[in-house]
């Protein structure tokens, strides 16, 4: 798959068609058009076709796509068909919000152990996880088979908890601090910057 | 600027280099090429090229840009040069952690007023903002020419909040909510999904 040099853009729609795929799947309904998508994603419904067209041939012209298929082409195509342990460092506001999250994630993607380096925050229970200390993180972590690291520290921490994810053998990182850090090139990384986020909807501001 | 129809992707990486361009003026780099923001960004350097020229005609050939005078730009066209103040409805553990970024918008966009439908929360004070009802909302968003909504509700009430916001009048709403909302055309919509994020990272895992 990764051979097609899919676009990072692409392969960021595809959890958002997923979503909406779960939600009529969920009111039974069997086929959906690209137009029906477009609406409802705001996306060119030829700019869906083309993305979905990457993975070979869903759709049937005048019926459209059928539902549970294209989920489960979808899952595949996102190693959602996998189980990925995840493990977040960072017990603040945002690691307990995040890890509140686990509900929706279904039984794929979990978040398996949660780390901190403040004594203080040792041993408390965030959603039936006791925080750990960085100490046990490498051990956790291969004990776990934990794939994907959550970075939920400040700023100036990032790169350390970074440095450390990747000694532990974690294949791709998602980081919340505000503050580029950087990782061997087998490591993928994604900034999740509410920052970033909030400059980028100024721009469509009037 | 905006009749140049720039794509989402385009507006979606401006913050980053902003971000990176800060960290270069912070350590007194005059200027920058796009080789070396391609390297430290891990994009392309002929991409940062193009998302550029956009904008008009800001690097030197052999020379590279000038960091402070593209600082000024991408701020001019992302309107952070403008004062923007930010609502934010739901006080839990996510609310409290975006609040907590505050200090990193500088003084251009700012939360100003948090709400929660839960009797048990108002009053309540994060950084220094107490947690209205929701019966203040409309009120205080016209009093304090909110413009940008953020919803951390829970998926369930995530839509009743948009069309709150939506009555009082803001222009753009950040959605954190894991449910897709419905708002009028003029209303600009970005959803930041925690769980689309894991989830296009499962791509990218060997």
């Amino acid at each position: 798959m990764k051979s097609l040099k899919i676009s990072e853009a692409v392969v960021r729609r595809l959890p958002i068609y997923l979503r909406f795929l779960n939600e009529l799947n969920m009111r039974n309904v069997q086929t959906v058009s690209s137009q029906d998508l477009g609406q409802k994603l705001e996306l060119n419904p030829a700019q869906i076709r083309k993305d979905l067209a990457y993975f070979g041939e869903f759709g049937k012209k005048g019926i459209g796509y059928d539902v549970v298929y294209l989920i489960e082409k979808i899952r595949q195509i996102l190693k959602l068909d996998q189980h990925i342990n995840v493990a977040l460092v960072g017990a603040g506001n945002l690691g307990r919000a995040l890890s509140n999250y686990n509900a929706y994630l279904r039984d794929n993607m979990k978040i398996v152990a949660v780390f901190d380096a403040v004594p203080d925050k040792i041993g408390a229970r965030i959603n039936n996880l006791a925080v750990q200390p960085m100490s046990e993180l490498i051990e956790t972590i291969h004990r776990l088979k934990v794939r994907i690291g959550i970075i939920t520290v400040p700023a100036g921490e990032a790169q350390n908890v970074a440095d450390e994810f990747v000694k532990a053998g974690v294949e791709a990182i998602l980081n919340f601090a505000p503050v580029i850090i950087k990782v061997p090139n087998e490591v993928r990384v994604h900034h999740a910057d509410f920052t970033t986020e909030l400059q980028s909807l100024a721009y469509y501001l009037d």
